[in-house]
């Protein structure tokens, strides 16, 4: 077996808790690591949850982690939880909520101890479990890796979850508890054919055993494999975006050109936190060749302008609902994901431009009272046209060439003049035209969300990392 | 259902051979072509195979799909095998006889009626047990992509193998049967538990249903998607062989560059037809940075000599047992593997190498008589020495040295002077001097096989069919 320090690239004294349920596998694990804490001299912790299910079972759980600690002369920790509770106040499931109470639990023991790793007695038959799950699930390459010998943990503090017996299957460690006359607990919610894990792990693992002998071993090295075709792949993706992402928009004939692989994965990065359905939209949005938006989750959306991709945030709240004269300063709209603004041309365009997404239109009239409180917002209507040269467009049809969905539209304002007519429609009509001398500037800023790209290298762990 | 044609991007037209066995899939599938054939017009022929093996049962069998066929209206056709002699002939199991034999017949009808386009009745629960078996046996990315929707088929002249139903599972298949009423005969040895593909068949797979249900259907979406992932992966591989493989060699640098993955699909293509312990002992070769060999499938070795790697034949049969006078015109050796020719070096030089694997040593001499019959060859001797420069080196040590393996040196000839000494170890001692007017040049030569890389296009799509 290889130390938590060896799996996770620290030195060789670096202290390790370990996730200790007095189950078989944790038993073995803890055995195994306090003789390895003599000779590498790390300090170890043996850290019980108690999930307040299971009634006297679990206590007896307690008390006997409790004493074999004890007896290996390693430190003990035991922490009450209430599961039922959170998972009701969370809207969870329990084996989800123990799941989530348990590796918070773990994470402020840590921090509190500061112990940097965590050993967790994952084995080759949870691999293969969690394998077949995402199989009959629907997951892609990643999702085929299984459970990571090696993860981050998702606290801010730092630390790495490590599972030094991925490589044994149950029957070793059993075998391995028997030779050593180690006494283990069963918890007996495990026996029961109630759900998808417990089936998998009763009923279609030992057929696959039975089918082809040392499936459980096999799957563990298969997913080392596949791991390192999901980093090869995953590395190439994020490369390419790095090279052709510019002010967070992409090309579309650049991505035009990508394999399909590389494709999913660049527009699943780009993209941020959404679902295959999403990065099927996108993509089919890319294949059309014609402008368009797509929505995605967290209340974004996917444009695709003029052959370039972006994600902008969706506008809600309040738009404009009554017309609202042109005054020098900022007007906040939609939350305050929407801002306009006036000032003289000159000082706009000694400021850098402030975002990507801002656009500007220039008003060249010379008389300041000829626009001010002249020239007035309004929301956008159903019916209003914009004079495009010497023909009259519809605004509705240009923003939905422009990537503007209907959601985003409905939101807009529109800039009129003192007659009523329509000037100025953001990201369409008539922007950007340049200013004469003393000519005003009317910009409309759309704000983006941070993306958290830049966490995106953590996702990848969080994404592979077991359901238990 | 998408048609045959369509599938293999062919016209509309295409003339389909389907593989017909009676059972509910291909009764289903033979309907579905039936109907499609009508509206498409490409011509249909129900090609059954009768296996010589279950008796009556498959007399039954041929007789039911020749009624059946005759009342679609379908061309029918049947072709009797005798597999158990095929299978004891060749040391076969007898259902990779049954495979092996049937896929000819289909090969040889469809080559005689001139017909490209064999469908197969394969379906997503074949293709999840497929993926299962691969999973539990040990595969990498490739195996998981299960069975292909569209392969090429074996045969030089071409034609493709379609698979209509790959995405529709049997309960699908077996629910059209009875919404059309439609018949099948039911094989009665795919009902026994006795193989590993019935046990998947039967325990396995309707197990992971009830853990999660449309398991199947969903393992055909997904491995859809592995699909694609492979397919970038080995195209960066054999990309990055195309621009990096000079004269049937690598530079070991360069290799270390790669990300695993990448390393193992490259040395996978530039070693051609090896197993993965293969490509493992030759990373293992790179990554040691030191020069070796380690032996590879059909007699050949891969060696590291001077930071470049080669796939050699290795040598066999009769090497030198007797000296042999140096004469001038060509020795050959190891049936024929290997050869020595001696001429003028002015000749020689005008030539073009005949091959990178060559060595050249030249004999600076002017009198012809000096070394014609007076130098000879004999086999490399385990003590023998040579000078280089002022000091002594062990001949065996320098050829380790240069990547030639034990197998290799056993029947390698050295060339001595006239005093008995050793002046050149091919591969190795003293060769490739510059020559002086009158020099003869003694040429070794080790003639490889043809590597084969240009048929690996297909490689891949044989990787990936069916067990069936």
């Amino acid at each position: 077996m290889r130390a938590p320090w060896e799996l996770a690239g620290m030195p060789r004294d670096t202290a390790v808790a370990v996730g200790f349920s007095g189950g078989a596998d944790s038993v073995a694990l803890l055995a195994l690591l306090a003789e390895r804490a003599k000779t590498d001299g790390f300090p170890l912790l043996a850290l019980h949850i108690h999930h307040g299910i299971r009634g006297a079972e679990a206590d007896r759980d307690e008390a006997f982690c409790r004493v074999f600690a004890e007896r290996l002369g390693v430190d003990f920790c035991a922490v009450r939880v209430d599961v039922p509770a959170w998972a009701k106040a969370h809207g969870m499931g329990l084996e989800e909520a123990a799941r989530e109470l348990r590796y918070r639990c773990f994470a402020d023991v840590m921090a509190e101890r500061k112990i940097p790793l965590l050993a967790t007695a994952h084995h080759a038959d949870d691999n293969a479990e969690t394998v077949l799950f995402r199989l009959a699930r629907g997951t892609g390459l990643d999702g085929l890796c299984g459970i990571p010998a090696v993860r981050k943990t998702e606290r801010p503090e730092g630390g790495m979850v490590v599972r030094p017996l991925l490589p044994f299957t149950k029957e070793d460690i059993l075998a391995f508890c028997r030779a050593r006359g180690l006494e283990f607990v069963t918890d007996s919610t495990n026996r029961e054919p109630c759900c998808a894990r417990n089936i998998l792990r009763l009923e279609v693992l030992p057929a696959l055993e039975r089918a082809v002998p040392n499936a459980a071993a096999t799957m563990a090295r298969t997913t080392a494999l596949l791991w390192q075709d999901a980093d090869c792949l995953d590395g190439l993706a994020a490369e390419w975006l790095k090279t052709h992402c510019r002010e967070n928009a992409l090309c579309a004939r650049d991505l035009r050109g990508l394999h399909p692989a590389l494709l999913g994965r660049v527009l699943a990065e780009f993209l941020g936190g959404c679902e295959a359905v999403h990065i099927g939209a996108a993509e089919a949005l890319i294949a059309s060749g014609r402008g368009g938006s797509v929505t995605m989750p967290r209340d974004r959306y996917a444009s695709l302008c003029g052959g370039i991709l972006r994600v902008l945030p969706n506008l809600r709240g309040e738009g404009i609902s009554e017309p609202v004269p042109l005054c020098e300063g900022t007007l906040a709209l939609c939350d305050g994901r929407l801002t306009v603004s006036v000032q003289e041309a000159e000082k706009c365009r000694k400021h850098k431009k402030v975002h990507s997404l801002s656009t500007t239109h220039y008003i060249n009239r010379s008389e300041k009272s000829v626009i001010i409180n002249q020239f007035f917002w309004r929301g956008l209507r159903d019916g209003d046209r914009i004079r495009m040269g010497t023909r009259e467009v519809r605004c509705a049809a240009l923003l939905q060439a422009g990537g503007i969905p209907a959601t985003v539209r409905k939101h807009l304002p529109v800039l009129c003049d003192a007659d009523g007519a329509v000037v100025w429609v953001p990201f369409a009509g008539r922007g950007d035209a340049e200013p004469t001398e003393g000519a005003y500037a009317v910009t409309l800023t759309l704000w983006e969300e941070r993306t958290d790209r830049q966490d995106k290298g953590e996702d990848r762990d969080v994404r592979n990392q077991s359901g238990y």
